[in-house]
């Protein structure tokens, strides 16, 4: 495997290029940040306009937003959508207005356990407007009458994802997908995002067994949009496996979510690399929460998608706060994230039944320069046992990750002999 | 669920006025004892005529019996059946002699380790006669001439078993089983009896899905018979579930015996409630020896038939001896069973496997006024998340107890969901 | 099951007279061998010319040994062919040369880390010749000429395999395969050559259910031959279960490796039988490497053959040394293996799957005979517990072992009381 040299300290400054702006699942924001990705990764960006249904959802009106403030009695900016884009509810309608504080109170949110924290919220489907603030900041609010004003556009116009494809020698394909509606959130999830960037990156360096797409897109709306277009093509069987990208710059253990099958096999990839790597990290069940695997494993489409994060969904206090900044991600976390990845892909890549073309007893491998001549010893070579279980288990019923798993030998040796195999016409894909 | 006051104490006195009756596999105690409970239940009740032939039997001879006794040389009655029902071996055919009691002791049953209880015995198949008596009342006799008389009948006459049915919303049935058959042992089976009884009551309050059967009927024969009779609509599928009530009322902790498939919807019903209600437990394997559901779970029929007991068959020393009395039984005892069988009958009546009508991707349920408007929380409702998982597997493969045990929620929190969504035209039965 | 009174030192007896000869895959010692056992069990001997085809081997060339040796250059014998078979390299070409040490040693193996044991090592299938001695021995040896002899040829011949058949009441069979090419090894293998000799005897002590295949032939190219002519018998069913034995002797706790399948029905007994024992042993799961297990599990095959040794294959540091000599294995170790071999083969023999014949509800067992007809005791016998058990069970399904296994009963119990009921017409196989 390349080294990843730097890609840590890449990675992160990509995430500091994307962290000032204020994404939501639709508008300027999302644009703004697909085209700083474009810079390291042709992206195709797709729009969908506003009313188009898709499956069971309605494409929402665009959301863009210039200011948004709340200036006190003596009219200094106490809450300014220039300081944090988490300032504004997202999806808040425009609004002008003088009210007293008791009135303005009913749209304020706070975070009364993190005095000094901001909360992320949004109102996407019930028109509201609101504001976001430290609750230490809500108590310092003398009463009197606020000026409130949101510069906001909630219009028809279109909800915007992107796709990159890594072709590969196969049309089947491996999903890569990431969410891109936060706004200022550095784990969740600019540095999903800034992953999935450099492991595309890497997996084109050459030509992969797969064909990987990478899906930048609005979550919920944006999966349900993509799978709306696809949606033949995905129940056709194109998909074959995929990867939702979140939390990946955390400084936790990785944890992988399995999707709702449990045994597909991205599954197990994820459990042996992990696993194999020593790494502390966790396997956890499928749930119908979290990211957009929810979509990708509704029962319709029941793909193997799985999900890779470092601290799960809603598993750390930071989670949809002003503490998720940019402190809180760091290009070593973001490092071993992709390299992780990189190795379940390697492994995924290469993933194989093979059938015994001598299925009958073993065969000569000494006359094929596989085996070593001197019999008798009892230290026989790793690489011989791995072309012996090969060979064994090459029934059309095993793949080679089940040959490692039952064999204990590393996938690499294992798939290193079944190369020698096949060139030596023992065994056919 | 309803409260079930006073259930106990009721459970108790039905107990207490069956005790004294002299049960049998036939005759009239039978018939005293359908009686008594057809006060609280209406039953129908069925007669079988002698020599019937039921599957492999034949329906025995009827027995009855009016007194029986030992008289010792002096004249004293030292062995009396009208002290208990007991003191007489079952289907004991009529004597009227006198021997000395080193002839009569081939005749006599005791409990050498427990020489003041007094066991129970029968020879229902073999022709016999027999005293069953306290070792320390044998040890007491002297020796001489002894008046032996039991004045019984063994003639052609029926056997006896009845039905209570609670009609439900589906022809597809529940059989709740208990023998009728012991005589003065009030946990074994008086206690089943009183707690099948109080069941059908609780059961009749509100239309259940399923029609509920409860058959009173004797052991072995009994159940033969009932199947012999309703062998086509057994086979036939149209008993979906079964729970054999037996051993209800002692002070020790629930037994669920599995049914033999051991994964029977029945055995998941009871093995969650039991779990899921904090009661210290025992969940136990199939054997073919116990009560009738040796009968129900036969390979012919392999119904998903369990049974619950308190302390299991043959597990407490004072089992079928006169210390299985009214004092080894209690109110409180009493009305945990039933509690436990009412909790089960409430999780399995309302099992179900639904369809996602709209399995592609989440369907939008804001829209529908069922999710939470807010977005970017993390403390998500357990409703909600309900709706989720009742959504994601209803394929058709899993039932709501399945999406109770694999979402860790509480069965009622996902069946009230299904009803929900159900009624939102998002699922279907 | 009859007593093996001596069996031990008879087979003890046999390991003696079969260690000195010089074994390899083909030549006279092989077919000396066999002429002993012969002498025990009537063998039919197979030869299998040189050039033959089988499967994706041919036969090699007769490899036959008179004389070899290393004189020193004061003429001393150093290494003498004549006081080990061991100290020649298995398939030496013939040498007649002399040359300095330093260009010996590359023909020389030692074990430097047991300096005073002479390895076992061989050539098959590369044209090579040397010798094997003691690192002490080596590290003695001045410089100097050393004249260096080899008195072998390597020539068109036959390979020699034998067979012996014990019929059984079916063709269906059981193979009982032993290695008989390595040359002065005494657990590996000739204490498998005289266990699977004494078990042949013994189950011709009465006609078995199973007909018995014995194979005495050489590792892999022996299994390889007899696989290549029995090739459309093997693939047509005719062999159900089989053993392979090996290290049949020496002082270690006994080793079940499972077959391929590893859920065969032979895994299953021998698992079985050596828990029952209560001997301690180990169960290990298979692998492609070991005995001829390899062949007979290799993919296109799959035969539930299973291989029991003592200390497995490399387990011990005697494994393919002179020290794997006769002091190495005893007549207890060897008893004891097959002891097992015969308790194994016991079960294997009579498990069935039986049919109830009257699967409604229980056959009445009393009228029958079957059954103790006191009733109300607590303490049904064992053997009337294994004819319920039977009955429940026995839908075509689940086998006597099956049986045994759920219950907990004695397999011996369990098939006494399918005796029983098969004589009373309730089941059948």
């Amino acid at each position: 495997m390349a080294p990843v040299t730097g890609a840590g300290e890449q990675m992160y400054a990509l995430v500091e290029r994307l962290y000032p702006l204020c994404r939501s699942i639709t508008g300027d924001g999302v644009r703004a940040t697909l085209r700083i990705v474009d810079e390291y990764l042709p992206l195709q960006v797709h729009e969908v306009p506003t009313g188009t249904r898709v499956l069971d959802w309605t494409v929402p009106q665009e959301w863009n937003i210039r200011d948004a403030y709340i200036a006190d009695p003596a009219g200094n900016r106490v809450v300014d959508f220039a300081e944090s884009s988490l300032h504004v509810l997202g999806y808040s309608v425009p609004v002008s207005a003088t009210m007293p504080l008791s009135e303005l109170r009913a749209h304020l949110h706070t975070l009364p356990d993190h005095p000094s924290w901001v909360p992320y919220r949004t109102s996407y489907y019930k028109r509201d407007w609101g504001f976001c603030l430290a609750q230490e900041t809500l108590d310092a609010l003398p009463d009197g009458e606020y000026e409130v004003r949101i510069d906001s556009t909630l219009a028809d116009g279109h909800l915007t994802y992107a796709e990159h494809v890594v072709p590969g020698q196969v049309p089947d394909e491996v999903l890569v997908s990431c969410h891109v509606c936060h706004p200022s959130l550095a784990n969740d999830n600019l540095a999903g995002i800034a992953v999935a960037t450099f492991l595309a990156q890497a997996l084109a360096e050459q030509t992969p067994y797969y064909t990987y797409r990478f899906l930048f897109a609005p979550g919920t709306i944006g999966a349900i949009t993509w799978l709306a277009r696809n949606k033949e093509r995905v129940r056709g069987g194109r998909v074959k496996h995929g990867l939702v990208l979140a939390c990946a710059g955390d400084p936790g253990s990785l944890t992988y979510k399995q999707s709702r099958r449990g045994d597909a096999e991205i599954d197990r990839v994820l459990r042996y690399v992990l696993a194999a790597s020593g790494r502390p990290h966790r396997i956890t069940k499928f749930t119908p929460y979290g990211y957009d695997e929810r979509q990708f494993c509704s029962p319709g489409f029941d793909l193997g998608v799985g999900s890779l994060t470092r601290t799960p969904y809603a598993g750390y206090p930071e989670y949809h706060t002003s503490a998720d900044s940019l402190d809180f991600v760091s290009p070593e976390a973001m490092a071993d994230t992709l390299a992780v990845c990189r190795e379940a892909f390697a492994v995924l890549d290469r993933d194989r039944r093979c059938l015994n073309l001598s299925p009958y007893g073993e065969p000569q491998l000494g006359r094929r320069g596989l085996y070593d001549a001197l019999g008798g010893r009892s230290d026989t070579q790793q690489a011989q046992m791995a072309m012996l279980w090969v060979l064994n288990l090459s029934d059309g019923e095993h793949s080679l990750l089940d040959i490692a798993e039952r064999s204990g030998l590393p996938f690499d040796t294992v798939a290193v002999a079944a190369d020698a195999l096949r060139g030596a016409g023992l065994i056919k894909e």
